[in-house]
């Protein structure tokens, strides 16, 4: 059985179709530049080269088109007949409180997915373009909806309910919901299986450390709080997300020194986390690489990122009366040792030492705490499109 | 040696005349209703009955003339002469930067208060008046000012500096200040006296909960971080103001729904925590009661109240590296043992144990961990008045 794994993003698409007897990606792709001059389309099959076609799409639905014919090029990919695709699974950001699982897609999940666009109004838009392309071009196969947020679902009341006039959650409904979940949902549940332990009987801490950061505190298998809330700029300082600061900063922006709440907005969204503070890249790699030459901005950023998360994990330990395993994932989380390192400077107290050969390695489930730990710390790559797909043939078996 | 203390709010003051060789409050008094109709001081003095006096006071310089009659007032006061007043030391909130110690106040001094008006627009004004008021009533009395951010201005850049584009840092001074500064100055001094033990060699948790709440994290006898932000509405939540929130949550509201800029920022500041969740009350014992008769928003309230505090705590000992003694102060955290306990409950594996009966004592000096404890856990009753005068003599003395 092969799922065909799709995230539609407001210009672009990613793509895998995964082989789920083996688990195995078969083919991944990239379409960029949707709408835009320029529009082109990357694929790769393991052992073959690269497939590229540079070819103007107006809208998402003539790149699913696309990508359904590179999918079938006789030359670079491996299925003959789009028979071989059992189904489609689709990445959407906000499920609201309507999901707090994985769907099949119909007529009512549509709607549900649009009434939620207000509170993504980035994100679901082009979920839903991309959904009802494939609707179109592959009547006959089942699709399901995996969210974002329904990881999250889980969070108790006291997680999840803002300290604002409760009427704001009754009637706009905002509240906490958090996001990157299925990336939190896999990478708790291999920690676990690596561990060989019951995800029922552990507090995991996972660090999806990306573009976007994110924590999560996992309590027997479910999520029970998040660092992102309402939307993704929450929590811990991001490449250019500020993630939380005083509110107050926001009015006095507008009212005393004359921007625009748009403008506030945009900034803390786009220009503020590393980028902002160290004045030289959104990317943890260029600000470490101006850090190690002697800016101290970026030195300073740097310092910040890894103090927020430091905190975070810690007050996650609080919440959860202590933690068994801590989880790296993402860009940053699988990759840099020196973030890893440096965020759980001063946590040994937790019942941790790390090992430091082992934490040198990159991109591998890895434990990079010492044998004798009590508390174990994790390196997990994480693997949203897995999680879609098997959520998916779930779906499909029920 | 007697020294005045005065502290002005925008239509109150509060003063008490402290005798330095004990320590002691000889006489403390509050104005309220300062420019509004029905003005009136309440003075007590132990011992004696209350000495009320109503009239109307048009601004704060006749209510502090109205205060040096009643402390002079035969039938109701211990001093004679005002040359017994030997200093004034005066509560300013806001010093900025510039100050992080308390000062003697010289015309510089109240320029560079004025300075720090647009960071503190309620509160720096009436603490200018007050102090105004006094150098015109008492010319030849040395004045000191203790400022609330002066005990913060120890934390490092880490903590101090947001996670915003740095510009705002430099043209604004946008930054994380901190306040309640003299309460936490007080009780980690008083924690580590009590304990007899060197503050340099304490890890300190400092959790003042009243009706503005702020947790610092102390660091041998240094403030290194502290909830409180730019401005007193970031942190935890507390009985009206929200603390931290998805910074969305702001824009979500006025462009989406309409509302005003200004509304939302009143809404953060007067109608959420407690009473915005609760509905019921702002007051911790009136949430705490209606809880008790079965209210389901209370009790979310209280549970909400007590998770962020708990959360903060332990990423305080996260940034610290461990703790060595948490303290409870102010309203909530010196009378409250539903609070503390509902606070610490599940910290334990931070190191400590909570005497259940020792915690039942109401604004005592107190420890409240259990013998065996390898962290404490204290009440310790602020006195912020004591410490302005005591930083009044000391900079006296210089």
């Amino acid at each position: 059985m092969k799922v065909l794994v799709i995230n539609c993003g407001s210009s672009s698409l990613k793509y895998q179709l995964i082989d789920m007897e083996t688990e195995k990606s078969l083919v991944s792709g990239l379409v960029e530049r949707i709408g835009i001059d320029g529009s082109i389309l990357t694929q790769k099959v393991e052992g073959k080269d690269k497939y590229i076609i540079k070819q103007d799409m107006k809208d998402h639905k003539e790149a699913i088109k696309l990508v359904l014919e590179a999918l079938l090029n006789k030359e670079h990919a491996v299925i003959e007949s789009m028979d071989e695709i059992t189904a489609v699974g689709h990445r959407v950001v906000h499920g609201g409180e309507k999901y707090s699982d994985s769907v099949l897609i119909d007529d009512e999940v549509i709607e549900l997915i649009k009434d939620c666009i207000p509170l993504a109004p980035l994100h679901n838009p082009p979920n839903i373009i991309g959904i009802e392309a494939c609707k179109e071009l592959m009547p006959n196969t089942p699709m399901a909806a995996v969210f974002d947020t329904a990881f999250h679902q889980t969070m108790p009341k006291v997680a999840y309910i803002c300290p604002l006039p409760y009427e704001l959650y009754e009637k706009y409904g905002i509240r906490r919901y958090g996001f990157h979940g299925t990336s939190h949902k896999y990478v708790s549940q291999k920690v676990a299986e690596v561990m060989n332990r019951d995800i029922k009987d552990l507090k995991i801490i996972t660090c999806h450390l990306g573009n976007g950061c994110s924590l999560a505190a996992v309590k027997g298998g479910k999520s029970i709080d998040t660092s992102m809330g309402f939307t993704p700029l929450a929590g811990v300082m991001m490449g250019t997300r500020s993630g939380n600061i005083d509110p107050s900063v926001i009015a006095f922006l507008v009212e005393q020194q004359g921007y625009k709440l748009e403008e506030v907005n945009e900034m803390l969204n786009k220009k503020s986390g590393l980028l902002g503070i160290s004045g030289v890249s959104s990317d943890f790699r260029d600000v470490q690489m101006a850090a190690e030459q002697g800016n101290e901005r970026a030195k300073l950023a740097l310092d910040i990122f890894n103090y927020k998360i430091r905190a975070q994990i810690a007050s996650y330990a609080g919440i959860m009366g202590g933690v068994d395993v801590i989880v790296f994932t993402a860009g940053i989380g699988e990759n840099s040792s020196f973030a890893r390192k440096e965020v759980l400077k001063g946590l040994e107290f937790l019942g941790f030492n790390i090992d430091e050969e082992k934490n040198e390695v990159r991109g591998e489930v890895q434990e990079i705490s010492t044998k004798d730990s009590k508390v174990k710390v994790y390196e997990i790559p994480t693997n949203e499109e897995l999680v879609i797909a098997r959520d998916t043939v779930k779906l499909l078996n029920k």
